[in-house]
């Protein structure tokens, strides 16, 4: 089974590219089932019900989010009603929103795929380790293939993940800084591993934001009004292949594809 | 002219790695100069005198180094006495050793190297930026080849660093985060860029750490003594091609070496 | 000379309160100049020009500010013609508005004030003990009298500047926490000191935020908006009395009062 | 009933000062109960066994930690034979040691008392809101009479805890900081509360350790060893009376002891 994680997809150009490079996409790599990161493709920040129904649309079976998700308030009032968006597990219990679910391809695989968040300079949510235990285990009573999204800041946070889950999960893949790591490779036990799969969005920019304003906020310290950056849109994505009877990860590489 | 850039070595197995697998990497890519981030050379944390020899006598031309420099205290005593032993330039005025060099390669060409520290999620150091305007206003009085170290965790801070001096140097590359990222390209001012380079280390580990150490240092949020890893070393760097008349960058690529 | 100094005014409830208090506890403890921290003026979140104004007509002589001054972008406007109005010294050079300024109480006695923003657990700003440096030395010139706005968040960033300054300036008070410190008292080389000034608004509250919203923010860590509690105001601050020949202070004590 | 808490005992110059000072505090406030925070206890890092022993051997009935409870790695060998020292409870499930406990006065009366560590600007430690919660009910079933201490760096977590537990625990005071704080009092559903309780050690310092160090540091933002300070030793401390049959605070008021 071809899965392909789709990075962060950030503002209108992201979701534009999403939309015209996923058909070639599926079909060029026999993709069984899309997963992207949705969290900043409102503008740069959250997600609104017209975004989430585009992105259905555009052939994205199943969305995750990280720290942006809540940017929009809009999304507590259709979270709950829709099972294929999810938001990291880890946030405390009364969170809308589910963390977690089971979803089949169209040749009737299932897979299950848990989003998660690290803590790292990043927010004091539960433990994303225990809550991965947790659900690692209820999951694989449904299937052996499950794919992590653990949106996280700090390369140590992620790589522990990718171990601790190493043999458990199918792949565990990154997001967050917007940038794509080199390190795509199956670990020992099994499992598929990438730091993170970058960003969908302009890619002359400064993780997505205009560079002249990224550049002025650290010059200045001061409050900058940011907006999402337009040119050199590159779609940035992980291809996995698994065995759906093992839940075992057979291959992993990098997508790259830009724009023009 | 080649530059060879080396992401952060780690400890023992990451400075055998380096001699054993520089001479064939300098000659395969005609490499004119060598440049390795070394602040994790001795044991994972800073650096001994003997550790700089070593590195030195190994092929690396120039060290730079980043927040852990100072871990050993000997290194104050003779950082000084190490014109080639870099430390980031933005540390207050008060601290030993030096933030930049010119150097020359044995064609004679002289190469710029800066070395910076950024500060999100790090110290309160000196604007990088702005240290970064006079010491490269410096150097280019000596040579328009100018490259920069931007040891810095948060991908953010880096790719405004990049855009920054998008036009003045040669080579943005950045280290500290140990995972090297699918970014290397040249800006659209030329300069050649890279998030992170990644280190030189044990793969099968967290950032260098043996996996199972970081594992429990998440899971109890207690104090662990770090050990590095050893298994499955590789060496992770970034070879730029410069232009020594314009100082423009012609080419940049990953290297990813395994030790075996 | 007496000064008062008046901690980080929250809020219409806050401005409310020195409005009404402030005559009294001039003519009560014969007070020559007020100064105040300004910085949540503003519904919480920074100055706008009739807030200001109020403070100014409520009988507030300077205003310093921190963090916060910036929320309301109408600031960037208006700061650079109220010399009356600071903001911290320390951010980089571009920042509009002044950092000191030397003020005459009616008896014509000459008062420099420094406002500074603390690093630790904020933003990389400009080292504040080297600016302290600088604009002592400058001051200094002017008048040995000299009240510094030490506006951070860590003890030991404050206490630190407490005793770095001691002997150069007359007092050192810190806001930013809005919780006043037990430890108003006169260091050794004759400057006073306390850690914090804490806030004048609600103090049945979060810092001045409704407890409540405080307290599901805690909870859920997702984005709360944040309203002004109203109940039991309190304006909190300083009176330090100053030798106006040495520079020296001869008391300091806490002023707490309640606003019924 | 009259519980004495005193603050962050801070290495050998705050246990001589309990030592000398318990005794006549005991009996001028008639107390009942004391309970201190020794993380700093061992030259200001952690506590040793003989540490323990020397501050229960001087009449502390009850010690609670924080953050530095492990940094002596000895503490994890002896803290399961030690029920009157508590660590947060917040330390996820494998920590060594107990996070609460109820303990009898002489005269027969139980007090609870739960040993909480903040996570704003700290360690990603469990929820301590709801591991209030959890403990509160628990202990509850034996005793009205419950003290937390929270080891927390934000006065916002801080005042937030203390107004969520307010009618349900007797005290909430907060340590960390080393700075005691002006506002205890008795919050309106009869918790009596004190942002920070100070610590019990050197006051010519920066919050303990040597004035110069901490100053050096800041400065240099190198690596600085610190070492205690030693002249104007003060007990930091707060004394509250509590109605036994409800548990409820009637008095809370800050208690500074000068060395000499
Ligand atoms: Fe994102
Ligand atoms: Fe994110
Ligand atoms: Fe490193
Ligand atoms: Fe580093
Ligand atoms: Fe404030
Ligand atoms: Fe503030
Ligand atoms: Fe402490
Ligand atoms: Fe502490």
């Amino acid at each position: 089974m071809n899965i392909l994680f789709i990075g962060d997809i950030v503002g209108r150009v992201g979701r534009r590219l999403v939309e015209r490079l996923l058909p070639r996409l599926v079909d060029r790599h026999q993709v069984d089932l899309v997963v992207a990161n949705g969290e900043n493709a409102a503008a740069g920040f959250g997600l609104t019900a017209d975004v989430v129904r585009e992105l259905f649309d555009a052939g994205i079976d199943v969305l995750t989010t990280g720290n942006h998700v809540w940017d929009k308030k809009e999304v507590c009032g259709f979270i709950d009603d829709r099972p294929r968006l999810l938001r990291p597990a880890n946030y405390p219990g009364q969170a809308p929103g589910r963390g977690c679910g089971v979803f089949a391809t169209s040749a009737g695989h299932k897979v299950g795929i848990i989003n998660l968040e690290g803590r790292v300079f990043m927010s004091a949510l539960d433990c994303p380790f225990r809550t991965a235990d947790r659900l690692v285990e209820e999951l694989r009573r449904q299937t052996p293939v499950i794919l992590v999204d653990f949106h996280a800041e700090a390369t140590s946070e992620k790589a522990a993940m990718g171990h601790y889950l190493d043999g458990r999960v199918s792949l565990v893949v990154g997001t967050h800084t917007h940038v794509p790591t080199a390190d795509a490779r199956i670990l020992p036990g099994g499992t598929a591993y990438q730091t993170d799969a970058g960003m969908t969005g302009s890619r002359d920019s400064v993780i997505g934001i205009r560079k002249e304003l990224a550049i002025e906020k650290f010059l200045t310290q001061m409050p900058v009004k940011f907006d999402i950056a337009k040119k050199d849109p590159w779609l940035n994505g992980t291809l996995c292949t698994i065995d759906v009877e093992t839940g075992r990860a057979t291959d992993i590489r990098i997508i790259q594809e830009p724009g023009e």
